[in-house]
């Protein structure tokens, strides 16, 4: 890699980067970072996608061969699904020998940064998740708006340096995102409840009216607005999601079965007529959302 | 009730209507209607609600007194919470001895119909049900354009008319609704899948969620926008859906049952790390939420 020693210009990230993965996450960045980095490739295996960044001037280069990528580069950001997260991982030794910035923005963090934790000693490296997304991928979905005003996670390894961290803060500011470090484990457990419940929740439901809606023409007419927002999560990549769901297996069945605990409780004030308990039990539900929606409005 | 024989101008309803309860259904309907109608009074209980309404020029008189509200009136709107529906169809008879059209926006319809079926012969009644509406409540929350392009469900009751039957279409019509009959029971069986285990299962959620915020000031802020949109129906008034859950019990029962069955396999899935069925359970969801979108693509 290049010799670099601090991030000075304000506005200006001087360094070479390969997006590897050129989706929703990983196109939005590119839009954003392009005018301000001295080159910028992209490795994806969807040519189509490439094509359509090149022609937008969103990137310098395209390939969807990881080793001529990444070949050179000063600092590789990792936007695939998980999992092949956790492959590129293991093969960046034999293709970055001189070592290289690393950062990723991979949903699940546990996995992710013991990996970068075995890195060779020439590797800098830094986890990252911003709290952003949509229920469509792809390039075409791709917004330089996306991470404006969201969270973004950063997770320290045992690779982590002041320049890799101030290389991920910079990025994280020309992006307009804002930066919050946790440890890597404690960000997984409440994404599992923020993130992955929502989805799963919202999946079950999805399955349970799809079901019923083959045979009965009468459903999708009677759903409004409420059914639109709540199963909006199951539009998900089913990729993506099982990548995330199998690298954050416990912490995503201890939600669960929070959730499935609570479903019972609820189903008993309502099967024994506890009809003055299940008031009160949906007026703590509506204390919870007022102050969650407080949260919201103040931030 | 003055004599009506049939209903003639196309944009008009000459008729003295009652609205009662002026909340965002209500108010909503009476924003749409007060230009149409021969005179439009409101009962509800919350005299800023009226005096904001007799400002905002939606309604000629209000009152909290049902007995002054209903007097005279061709057509009584009741757009209240179920239960309070059910309390004043008993009451129509005493306050209105010669009968008049009545409809009711109230959101479950077997025991609301059943009501009707049980009103002197001088009643002509339909029920109705729009499927639209917001999280938030009040006269302050309404909009005429609520019910635009939305389902308006109409149920036929033993107290049916062609007269009230045209009635409730030409209001459907005015609101910019699409009307669709239903028998009552099928309508809550339908809406127990579509609106009410909606709710129940972001109540769950945000239940969950609220109770972790209160002792992890990291929570809200890894949570995104889905979240925020799998978590909005539990901001819900309690006293709405609680008369909901409690005149619709059997089929809630029935839908959480269904519910839980299908958490249950999935825990059952990522438990037994059984990862290729996983997968495929979310293509299934993702199937079904596409075949969705394209309903609300085609409507």
């Amino acid at each position: 890699m290049a010799l670099i020693t601090n991030i000075s210009d304000e506005r200006e990230l001087n360094l070479h980067i390969a997006i590897v993965g050129l989706g929703l996450m990983g196109g939005s960045l590119a839009a954003v970072l392009k005018p301000h980095v001295s080159s910028l490739s992209a490795v994806d295996p969807n040519q189509d996608s490439l094509d359509a960044a090149l022609r937008a001037g969103v990137i310098d280069r395209g390939t969807a061969d990881l080793a001529e990528g990444v070949a050179g580069v000063d600092l590789v950001v990792l936007a695939t699904p998980v999992r092949t997260i956790l492959q590129i991982l293991v093969q960046l030794p034999a293709l970055c020998p001189d070592g290289c910035l690393v950062l990723d923005l991979g949903s699940t963090k546990g996995a992710v940064c013991a990996a970068m934790d075995e890195l060779p000693a020439a590797f800098q490296a830094v986890g990252g998740h911003p709290m952003c997304g949509k229920e469509s991928s792809g390039f075409a979905e791709a917004d330089p708006g996306l991470y404006q005003n969201r969270t973004f996670v950063l997770c320290r390894t045992k690779r982590s340096t002041t320049l890799v961290e101030q290389t991920a803060l910079k990025m994280v500011e020309l992006v307009g995102g804002r930066p919050l470090f946790l440890p890597p484990l404690l960000h997984d457990e409440l994404v599992s409840l923020t993130s992955h419940l929502p989805y799963l929740v919202s999946a079950v439901l999805m399955r349970q009216a799809a079901a019923v809606a083959q045979e009965q023409e009468h459903l999708w007419p009677v759903s409004a607005s409420g059914f639109r927002d709540s199963s909006r999560l199951a539009g998900s990549s089913p990729a993506v999601m099982g990548d995330i769901l199998l690298t954050n297996r416990t912490a995503v069945l201890n939600q669960l079965y929070r959730y499935r605990h609570s479903l019972n409780e609820l189903i008993t004030l309502l099967e024994t007529e506890a009809d003055s308990e299940l008031i009160a039990w949906l007026e703590e539900v509506q204390e919870g959302y007022q102050a969650y929606r407080k949260y919201l409005d103040s931030s």
